[in-house]
Order: C-alpha cells, then structure tokens, then sequence
C-alpha cells in the first residue's frame, strides 16, 4: 500500500483514546481509519455529511483490521487511504496506520463499503462510481 | 453461534454513540463486543484490568466485522462471546450481535487476540489456556 | 437531590471507558449523564431521536461537573435525573452518580438545557413545558 | 482569555464525534479540552502518563462548560489553555473553543484540577507548583 495510496493524513494519540494498558484502545483505531477515509472523500469531492443529508449513505459492510504495534500516549501517526472497486456495488479502502517515530506498521486495515441510496438500496452514486477503476 | 454461545449480554444503544446517519456509528461496535468479552471473561475468573495491572495484557491481533443490519437510537441488543482455540498462542471470540427487537443480526464478529506476557511475548496464561480446547 | 429523584438508571463501568490511570476518563461522565436523561425523557414521552428528526434539538447550554469518587473497573453505579426549570426558555438536570458498592457519591452534576426551534430559536415545546413547574 | 491564553491546538471535528443532531455531541467538548491541556502540560514538561506511572495523578476535581455556538461536520476549531492558581492545593484552566470560519467562541470552559500523590493525598507536584503564581 504505503508508495502508492491515495492520501495520508498525520494524527497524534489523544491521552483520553488510551485505555488501562496505557495503549490506545482497539476500538479507537476505526475512528482514525473514519477519519482519514472522510478527509479522503471530502478532498475528491463526495462530502460524507452532506450525502447523509440528502439520504445517500455511505455505509461499512466489513471491517478486517490486523493489529501490528500498539499505539501510546504521544505518538504522532500517520493514516493513509487507497481506494478500489471490491464488486458493482462495493468498494474498498485499504488502510494502513504507520507510527512515524520508526515508521512501524501499527495497523493494516481493509474496510469495505457501500452506498444506499434513498430507498434504502445498495446503489453507488455516479460521482464515487467515476472514481473507482471498472469491476475486474 | 447462537444457541452454542459461552455467554451473552443484553444492552441498549446510547444516543450519543449514534452518528450523523442516526445510527450507531460503526467503530461503537467494538466496544460492545469489547464489553461483553470482558463481563465474560470476568465471569469465568479472568479480571482483564487485575492482568494489565500484572503485566499480563490480553491483546486484540485481528477484527472481523461484519455488519448486517444498523443499530438505531432506542433499540436494545444481545450481545453473544463463545470462545475457541485460533492457534497455540492465539484464542478466538466468536460474536453476534441480534436487535432483542425482531431478533435480526445486526454485526457477525470473529476478534482473534493473544496474551503479552511481562516480557512482551506472546504466551497464554496457564488459567486461560486451560479453558480452551487443545489445538487441533 | 437522592431520594428525590424523578428517575433512576443503573449501568456498569465498561473497560473501554476507562483510561491511562485506571478510572473512568472524566470526559465519559457526561455519557452516562446524557444517556441518564434521554431514558428519563424517553420514559415521559420525549424521544430525543425523534425530535431532532422534526427540527426541534434539545441542546446543553452549560454543564456544572463536580468529580466526588473515581469510578473503576468493574464499578456498578446509578445516574439519578431531576428536571427543574432554570427560567422561562432554559430546564435543569440534577444528577448525580452513586457507586453501588457502598453508595459513595462518585459526581454531582447540573445540566442546563434549552430547546431550539426549527427555526433555530430557543423554545420550549409544549410537551416538555408542562412538565416543568412555573417560573419563579 | 484569548490573546492572554498560555497554549493554542488547532484541531478538526471527525464525523464520529458528531451525534443524532448532526452537530458535535456536547460530551466530546470535554475530550477537545483535555487534549490540548495535556499537549500543553507536555509542552512546559509535564507528562500526563509519565505522572500517572509515577503514582501522581492529575485528576479533574470540577469541570464548568458554556456551550455557545455547536461545531459541526468540517469545522476546523482551535482550543486555548491558561492555567491559573485556584488555591494551595487546585490549579485552574480557563479555556475557550473558537471556530476558525468566522471566529466565534463556541465553548469556554473552566476546568479546575488537583494532583493525588502516590497516598492518594492532594498535593501539586514542585514542578507544576513553581508553574503557578502564588496563591492571593
């Protein structure tokens, strides 16, 4: 992933994100993965906020995290986003958290998505369907 | 999994972990499954913070996450952990998620984890260990 | 406030709340108390999901927070709520948290509310007016 | 508070922190404000989670928040940190949210602190005490 993502962003762990092992909860790591993939889709246009509005939601069908190094109070990060077409009505954002001290994979992540339109319906919007690369 | 589940846990969506979507926003799961890990593994003698405090840190490796069916604002929940050998360092929680209110699966989890010993290597505390069936 | 309390809710400390130094981030307090008032409101009729989706946004105008007993791991507690009028377009929450072990007050709260309008003005509905005695 | 502040974060809202009502749910406010204590506290070589291995644990004894303008999806914000004596044993910090659009203050809050030594004691640590001007 890393050389060729489609965006980065840097982060810093938050002290109140770190649990009674005094590393930053499992959990927490969807938020910056969130984070990253709206900052994503907000530079290529698509705002997640606005969609939710207009009844077009984007939604997370699975999620695979593999967790690496664990993250601590401190630590600057960084997030990246790669975005590619997982079927017709799927797409997939390959993610990886790196910590930037030594640069070590802290978390490697495959988050799989889809948009329901109005009705309810898996239905990917014209102007995300133009980003992702034809279906195999 | 269901009806051969180790344990199960009934709870109910707080407003403030739903999102913009007005549903419960999908890193808020994790910390369901997190919290009925734990009342599990409480209820079989494994105290997750009396180990952290002992150098013993049980750790999370990898998340899947699938989600079925969105939790909303009001509905209550059972949460389901059964617990089985991924390796010989390595356990798995297999857990569902079910709205009490139709009965449907809402989110299908497998968290693989394993436990650090004071040292940082991966080892399986003997009193854990012996409640998981030998690796095949 | 005690004994006198308008509604009761019992909940747990859940591991994912707690932070760096073992108790429960003081930040997360004003989940349980939220989460204490939208069942409260809920239970007289006033679904706070509901409202928003019609325009009307219950909203927090100031939070007074005393922090008494830190609460651990493994902690059981109750959230009591006392609505009592503030003035004529502001309502107040007493609240208070109990350690159920040994009934230790663990915070004391005050949560001033307003409620907005479609239009964006302070306004409170009917339904919640006539449940709070007279002005002064 | 403003121009005379010790300390100044920019930070941005991450849709995750944004509830039912599209707006930042009023209890992340005080995660924003704990943040930028701590990176300040960091900055004049105060380490939160150093401390609390030490056994000294800066704990929140009362929180007052003022909520004036909600932050929303997108917003970019910063949080300002003055801290100040409270009394021998409590110190203060008065601080202020402001949107960076249009400048608006949409929170101020006063967070007043103490320190537990490792008995569990109030009593402020000579580094922080030598921080703070004498008491009145």
């Amino acid at each position: 992933m890393g050389d060729s993502a489609d965006f980065g962003l840097e982060m810093k762990v938050r002290d109140y994100e770190c649990d009674i092992q005094g590393i930053v909860n499992n959990g927490v790591y969807q938020n910056y993965l969130e984070h990253a993939r709206h900052e994503y889709l907000s530079e290529i246009g698509i705002d997640f906020a606005e969609y939710a509005k207009n009844g077009i939601n984007l939604v997370v069908v699975r999620a695979e995290l593999d967790y690496k190094v664990p993250l601590q109070s401190g630590d600057t990060f960084s997030v990246s986003v790669k975005m590619v077409r997982e079927s017709r009505v799927k797409f997939a954002f390959l993610q990886e958290i790196h910590r930037l001290s030594d640069g070590k994979l802290a978390l490697q992540g495959k988050i799989i998505g889809t948009a329901l339109n109005p009705r309810g319906r898996p239905e990917i919007p014209e102007q995300l369907n133009a980003l992702l690369p034809a279906a195999g």
